[in-house]
C-alpha cells in the first residue's frame, strides 16, 4: 500500500483528543491520507515534564478556559459535550483496548466510542464494565478482548508505544506525525494533512 | 461609533503574538470589527502561575515545537521570520509605547513595527536606542515619545492594564476578549472575531 500517511497520537482523558478522534477520520478520508492510530498515555509524558497531573488542573486560569474552550469547540464541529464529573479518568484500560483495534480495524469506531461516553455521557471509562458495554455494542468479543488488552505482551506494547511519543518529542495530545514533523493539537489536524500530503507527493509514496 | 469590538491582548515577547500583530488589523477591518489594543506584560501573569520563565523555556520539549511551528506557521501566512538570538526579550519599554499608541491611533503600525524588529530582524526591542529608531521612522518625536512613556502616570497604566489581564482570567498570548468570551492563541482569531460580530449584532451594538 501506498500513498500519504500520518501518524494520530491520542490520549483518551484528553479533551482535545476528543475533538480530534470524533473529525480525525473523516477529515483524513478526503484528505487522501492513510491513518496510523498512537493511542497512548499522557501521564509519564506530563511526569518528564514534571507535572503528575493535568495542566488543565494544576493552573487553573487554563483549566477554566479549556473548559468553556471544549464547549464552543463541540458546538463549532456540531459534537455532542457534557462537562466530565471527574478529570481526568484513567485511560489506561481504553488505550490498551484501542491499541488491539488498531491491528484489527475496529480502533477509530471504538476510540469514537470510548471518547464519547468519557466527554458526551460522562461515563466513567477506567471502568472495564463501560468498556465491555461499548465493545459488546460494537459486536465484539468483549471478554475476550479485555483478556488480551490485559496480557503482559499488550501491557508492554502500550509501554513502548509512550515511550516512543517522548522519544518523537510530544509533549501534549493530541498530536500528528506528518512526514517527519510534529504537529499538536486538534487546531493542527488541516496543517499536518497537507503536510502528509506534500511529503507522501515528495516521497514518491510511503510504504505501507 | 457603534458597532462590534474585539479586545486585542498581547506581548511583544511572545512569539505567536507576533503572528497575531500582523495579521489582526486586516482580518478585523474584513470582519468589520473594531479593534481594542491591549499591550500587556506577560511576565507578571506567569509568575502568577508559578513559572519566572517563559514556559518554552522551562519546559524544553515545547520550546523545541513552538519555534518549529513558527517556522511552518510564519510561512504559511507569509510573514518574515528569523529564529531570535535570545529569547525571551524583555517587552516592557515596546509595551509602554504601545500604550501610547493606542490612545493616538499608531499603535498597529508601532506594533507591527517592534514585532517585526524582535522576530524578523534580531532586533533587541529592550534597547531604547531600537525603539526609537523605530519610531522615527514612523516620523513620530521619539525622544517625548520615550520620555512620556517612561513617566509614573504611563508605568501605572501598564501596570493596571496587566493587572486587568489577570482578573480577565488571562494567562497567555495572544488573547481575544469578544462580548465576554476569551480567547487563546494566534488560532483562535478567526473564532473571536466571528463571535464578537455575534455579540455585537445581539447587544444591539456596543458604545464606542
Amino acid at each position: 500500500m501506498q500513498g500519504p500517511v500520518m501518524e494520530f497520537w491520542y490520549e483518551f482523558a484528553s479533551p482535545y483528543s476528543y475533538l480530534a478522534v470524533m473529525r480525525v477520520e473523516k477529515a483524513a478520508q478526503t484528505a487522501g491520507v492513510r491513518l496510523a492510530w498512537r493511542p497512548f498515555l499522557l501521564g509519564p509524558v506530563f511526569l518528564a515534564l514534571g507535572w503528575n497531573d493535568s495542566p488543565f488542573n494544576i493552573y487553573p486560569p487554563k483549566g477554566r478556559y479549556m473548559w468553556r474552550d471544549m464547549e464552543r469547540s463541540a458546538a463549532k464541529y456540531a459534537l455532542p459535550f457534557r462537562l466530565p464529573s471527574r478529570f481526568p479518568r484513567n485511560g489506561l484500560l481504553a488505550a490498551r483496548v484501542a491499541l488491539l483495534g488498531a491491528g484489527e480495524g475496529w480502533v477509530g469506531a471504538f476510540s469514537r466510542a470510548a471518547m464519547t461516553a468519557n466527554f458526551a455521557e460522562d461515563k466513567d471509562i477506567g471502568d472495564p464494565a463501560v468498556i465491555a458495554d461499548l465493545l459488546q455494542r460494537m459486536n465484539l468479543p468483549a471478554a475476550e478482548l479485555l483478556a488480551r488488552a490485559g496480557s503482559e505482551e499488550n501491557k508492554l506494547a502500550l509501554r513502548r508505544q509512550t515511550e516512543q511519543a517522548t522519544e518523537a518529542g510530544l509533549f501534549g495530545a493530541p498530536s500528528f506525525i506528518a512526514g517527519k514533523e510534529l504537529f499538536w493539537g486538534n487546531d493542527r489536524l488541516d496543517d499536518a494533512l497537507a503536510w502528509a500530503c506534500q511529503a507522501g507527493a515528495a516521497e514518491g509514496g510511503v510504504p505501507g
